[in-house]
């Protein structure tokens, strides 16, 4: 399994064009003036199925051919690329099968079921969570769609980057949160490639900081129990996107708890956007390491918006 | 005081342009699907502020002589007409003196005091705002600048809608949530002048429908005690405002608490987006009455985004 290359981010933007949203770039007065830098957030969280998975399933399940097609697709998540997937499949006509922790979060759960798959849910290890999915592929014979140790999976969600950067090619940094790497990777790729110079960082909660301790130490180490509120980002690091993330990333910078809640308060009372605590996770970062973005224009992709707000404690807002 | 018309509204829009956002319209197929309607929402929860308030505030303190504004500018609000006045009042180097209800959550109380407003609390009463208000005045010299019986407030506010049409002349029907009738009053004159067979409908919770019990009466009936999640509509109609809204609107139509809660979540979790109670009253108004809005083009005002989040209670959601 080889590393998508730009070719295949803009061939991943034409095949998804006017499938997915070409989603808004907001900025904040005020946040500007906080952090004292200019910062251009991708809002990923107005993407459909309100997150940036959407770009990945539909590029991945628009390259099946028809008879892959016709035994439905599966997988296993936490939640996002669940409905992802689960959107891809109804819009191509076929029947997806989803494997989620029962710990996920209501909204999404929900959510799945609206767009017709099967959920299956298991203990929230990625042992179960395998050992479940093995179970459903072999009964169903459906084509598993990894959530991001997959190239068709990692160019679709490149395409998020891509249309930032078209937009906005002077940027001098880009920054995305890292949870499996599908999106920081195809975000590597496209920017490494589009504009050589700009700086490119991964964002990660110090709680689930997998990603920062494996490209530190140069060999993949994952999470073990990584307790975090940023839900999206409970994943570790996969063959795959720890081979790109090491060749293309200029760092990986963390952020605490306490920072993600004053990054997602921050963009709730000032942008007036809802965002997931994953999605805040960039600007927590910000927040937390203001030299490395003073002064600078910085792309920050808010990676999605299902929060279940019922759930949620907004008492240390 | 007489009432403004279209000459006013357009002439508001020329003098604000450039200090005012042009809001954005957003539209959500899953709450199309629904509620069987076209709906297209001017997001005013973008407005500088958070709030529609701003438009008001700065056209009716450009209008003020340099002599005026000397002695600054003063009002009671239980909120977000506060933060609008005390902007617009730092924008035209002026101070701001604002008489707030000692219950008005505390973000709008904090972003009042960031604009560098000087606040006075009173009780929570029209009789305890308008005392406070006097001593204040007549300590300060201050002009007095009311949050809706005053023309240049009600044609500041209609340039919402009068963006709203020019971008969308098609509309059907056009509803803004009611509190004292500057942002009703402002839309109906604005829309009754540019498109005269356009529907143009009030939205107010049923637990502070005295403008309803008002228009059907045929006289001004304030709300006594109102009890509703809708903060900024707790406010009751002026004379000026009884007349416009007397004069063009089709009709008022209200909604329960749990539609209200209801339309927030809709707009929270299928637009991503941060709206106060009072914002949502329009489509909670559509939930509840349908057959009103079936297969029509509406354009809905969402007044406000100012949440207190760390207060308000999601566990309904």
């Amino acid at each position: 399994m080889n590393a998508p290359k730009i070719e295949g981010i803009i061939k991943a933007h034409e095949r998804i064009l006017g499938h997915v949203h070409k989603t808004p770039v907001l900025s904040s007065e005020s946040i500007n003036s906080i952090t004292q830098s200019h910062l251009l957030f991708k809002c990923e969280n107005f993407q459909k199925v309100g997150a940036f998975k959407f770009r990945g399933a539909t590029n991945a399940v628009k390259k099946l051919s028809t008879d892959e097609l016709s035994r439905g697709v599966c997988t296993h998540s936490s939640g996002n690329h669940a409905q992802a997937l689960s959107l891809a499949a109804k819009q191509a006509g076929t029947k997806a099968y989803i494997v989620m922790p029962e710990t996920a979060p209501r909204i999404k759960v929900n959510a799945v079921k609206s767009y017709g798959a099967d959920i299956f849910f298991c203990k929230p290890t990625l042992a179960a969570r395998e050992e479940k999915l093995e179970e459903v592929q072999k009964r169903t014979g459906a084509h598993f769609i990894h959530p991001y140790n997959h190239p068709d999976i990692i160019a679709g969600q490149g395409t998020a980057a891509f249309e930032l950067i078209n937009d906005y090619p002077d940027l001098d940094l880009i920054m995305a949160p890292v949870g499996g790497g599908g999106l920081m990777g195809g975000t590597s790729i496209a920017a490494h490639s589009m504009a050589p110079s700009m700086e490119i960082y991964g964002a990660e909660p110090a709680n689930a900081d997998d990603a920062k301790r494996s490209l530190e130490s140069g060999r993949l180490i994952p999470s073990v129990n990584p307790n975090t509120i940023a839900d999206g980002l409970l994943t570790s690091l996969s063959d795959l996107t720890f081979q790109i993330l090491s060749d293309k990333l200029d760092g990986i910078l963390t952020c605490t708890e306490d920072s993600i809640l004053q990054a997602m308060k921050l963009i709730y009372e000032r942008m007036k956007i809802v965002v997931e605590p994953s999605g805040a996770v960039p600007l927590a970062v910000v927040l937390e390491h203001p030299d490395v973005f003073r002064n600078k224009r910085c792309g920050l992709i808010i990676s999605g918006g299902n929060l279940d707000l019922a759930r949620f404690d907004f008492s240390a807002f």
